[in-house]
């Protein structure tokens, strides 16, 4: 493109490298599933074959992160051993066996004077990510993103600056080693905010972005974003629990949601109780994740029924704290509970436990959220436990897609009409 | 809601109407098929017996439009007779009439652990529309949205606000009289810009904003809002002439996509020959535009095989004239004209007249556009050639939807998940 070779614009720009990556979606789009199956292949190898390389680049992130006091949790998140890595090349061969949702004929009909109507599934084109810490994420969703034939361009929070820098590197070698144009995954790492905001503002170059990590980082994307954006994640998930629920399906599974990953988005953050169950159950639940060591913010009824609550207030009903803690409401009927999640859910996940149909039903049928439950963990909320491979984040908008975002929901369709010279009346 | 009640906030605001569309959403989502459609049809018995009001509604618009010399073209699109308002009525019939997309399951399977998902079609909530002139888009974004279980807020252009309002109040109360929650339809046209800015800002209330109208009015949409957008709309439309094309096919196809309808999006905006086929074709398409008094803009080969040609400007490679005119350039290759289309194309629908069928498919292939067409009219792009009883627009953005967009555009998904106690290991 004319825009590279320009001697005016000489200086490479963040908008240079969201030109390279439209111009490779065309010939991305038009790989034929093996090719694309080849391609992540060659990038699963690669990934492995320098699995000492992504280890000793990780090694200077951590130290950095050392040096600037990000804590051990963000330690713990950023971190590459030859066990990760392994898991990384393994996550794209996952994404490499999905089946190929391009090409696939969603609908048609023919309209009354013959002309043959058909919806087809085409790549978006140029996806964006801008995301943080965790730099799997740079490999999961350039996989995911070729998988459905699209050219990729990605922002990676700058605490995992020299891990991604060599993944970016190591997959567009190995893409350039499979014939594939290795323009299609780019990175605008090094340009900082600057490289953030040029994908921002990228109208016509970038055709879905996708942010993904703290609810601040989504907030000043999709408020400065001009480009269609897909919000994902923040989640306060909340948990019911009804006077019919088993006292040990309440108990495992208001633990699991809390404790098996506090720090993600689908563990739970708010426990509803029904007040005619609340003196068996608070009990037992509250005994089960103190055992575990959550603290638990309650309200009056229930620090009237265990010690060691801490006294809720009002700011614990919407807070997501992506740690061991977690609020709980006694409430004294479904629609209170229902009143409830209206006004403090995010929309990611809800769950209700009960052996009552009745009730069942009508918490799946009118809570508006992403994903809704009965009787399982919020922690299943995940593009992997969806049989999706890896996801791309959560989508917690209405529009496009809502839940777990995997290959499918990075593609778009298009209409094909086929005529024999129809005009219109 | 409090925020209705509070002495403090009693001047009512454009985020009131957001609020109680908001409110409104939860009984409309829930509401049968049967009870949409009783709801539709009493909408349009009101709109017929009302008719003199609209009507007369109407004649102070067109007065002040006349006072303010908007011109004959606009005049026409804002005027509603008799005829008019009988067509609003059956179009209301006619969306009343389609399936609804409410409540289809779209897919699932069982997890492993033998929790079961499932994919079902949800409202989205509350849609959002800003437009301009036509006062029959108030009444069919009002239905559309209703037959999928959404409440709506619509912003109308100030040329129609006469009409616009009796026809909103119209629509509340035969919701009423139906039995359905009035609040359901909203209209902020009486806040001016303040009414238009609450919706593109108004984050948890608008589920989805559909700007239908000027590129200008999509373009401020599109960069202001905070709440997710569909835009719609410009056609720079391209029709392709190969070496095979019949010359009736070329004639009438071009003709009638650039004459039947030339103030709208879906008319064509430039032709490209292939070089064999000029010397054949341009004459024949050319004389039937000149006889249809259409002004052909052309590049010097067209000029050079027939006369009154225009010379064409590169600014008229990127012009939607929305008028009698048309510009015509003459390309060595289909590639070239592959390329000119990503170029100058704005993604809307694009026509190859040919009978060679590998010119076809490539073309279908590779050409990026919400409608690619081979041998039909590009008029065609459209919600109700396409079956959708009516239309809020035509997206020409890939995310969510792309192309006309009826009723089931204007719904999302949830996953429900039944589970028996599972828990994430």
């Amino acid at each position: 493109m004319s825009i590279l070779t320009d001697p005016d614009t000489a200086v490479e720009t963040p908008q240079h490298r969201l030109a390279r990556a439209k111009e490779a979606s065309r010939s991305i789009a038009r790989l034929t599933s093996g090719e694309k199956e080849r391609a992540l292949e060659a990038i699963a190898r690669t990934i492995e074959e320098n699995a000492s390389r992504i280890i000793s680049a990780n090694a200077t992130d951590i130290a950095r992160g050392r040096e600037n006091g990000i804590g051990e949790a963000l330690i713990d998140r950023l971190s590459l051993d030859e066990k990760r890595v392994a898991a990384l090349a393994s996550a794209v061969r996952d994404v490499a066996a999905l089946p190929d949702p391009i090409g696939q004929v969603l609908g048609g009909h023919r309209m009354p004077n013959g002309v043959a109507l058909e919806q087809v599934r085409v790549p978006f084109g140029v996806v964006g990510a801008i995301y943080e810490a965790r730099p799997n994420v740079t490999v999961d969703i350039a996989a995911l993103a070729l998988r459905a034939g699209n050219a990729v361009v990605l922002r990676g929070g700058s605490a995992a600056l020299d891990s991604n820098t060599v993944l970016v590197e190591l997959m567009r070698s190995a893409l350039k080693g499979a014939g594939v144009d290795p323009e299609a995954v780019q990175s605008v790492d090094d340009f900082g905010r600057d490289g953030a905001k040029a994908m921002m503002h990228g109208r016509g170059f970038i055709d879905v972005l996708v942010p993904r990590g703290s609810a601040a980082l989504i907030e000043t994307v999709v408020t400065e974003s001009t480009v269609p954006v897909i919000e994902t994640g923040a989640g306060v998930v909340h948990i019911v629990l009804d006077e019919s629920a088993p006292a040990e399906w309440a108990r495992d599974i208001v633990v699991n949601a809390k404790v098996q990953r506090p720090s993600v988005c689908n563990a739970v953050e708010t426990v509803l109780v029904l007040r005619e169950a609340a003196p068996t159950l608070v009990p037992v639940v509250v005994g089960a994740l103190q055992d575990q060591g959550v603290s638990v913010h309650g309200d009056d009824t229930v620090a009237g029924l265990v010690s060691d609550v801490i006294p809720a207030t009002e700011e614990d009903w919407s807070t997501e704290y992506l740690s061991l803690d977690v609020s709980m409401k006694v409430v004294d009927t479904l629609d209170d509970a229902l009143a409830h999640i209206r006004r403090y859910s995010t929309g990611h996940t809800e769950s209700i436990i009960t052996t009552d149909s009745r009730n069942a039903e009508r918490f799946l049928a009118e809570v508006d959220s992403a994903v809704v439950m009965a009787n399982a963990s919020t922690r299943f909320t995940d593009g992997a436990e969806f049989g999706f491979g890896a996801e791309v984040g959560i989508s917690t908008q209405k529009l496009h897609t809502r839940g777990p975002m995997g290959v499918s929901e990075l593609t778009s369709t298009k209409w094909l009409a086929r005529g024999t010279g129809q005009t219109r009346g």
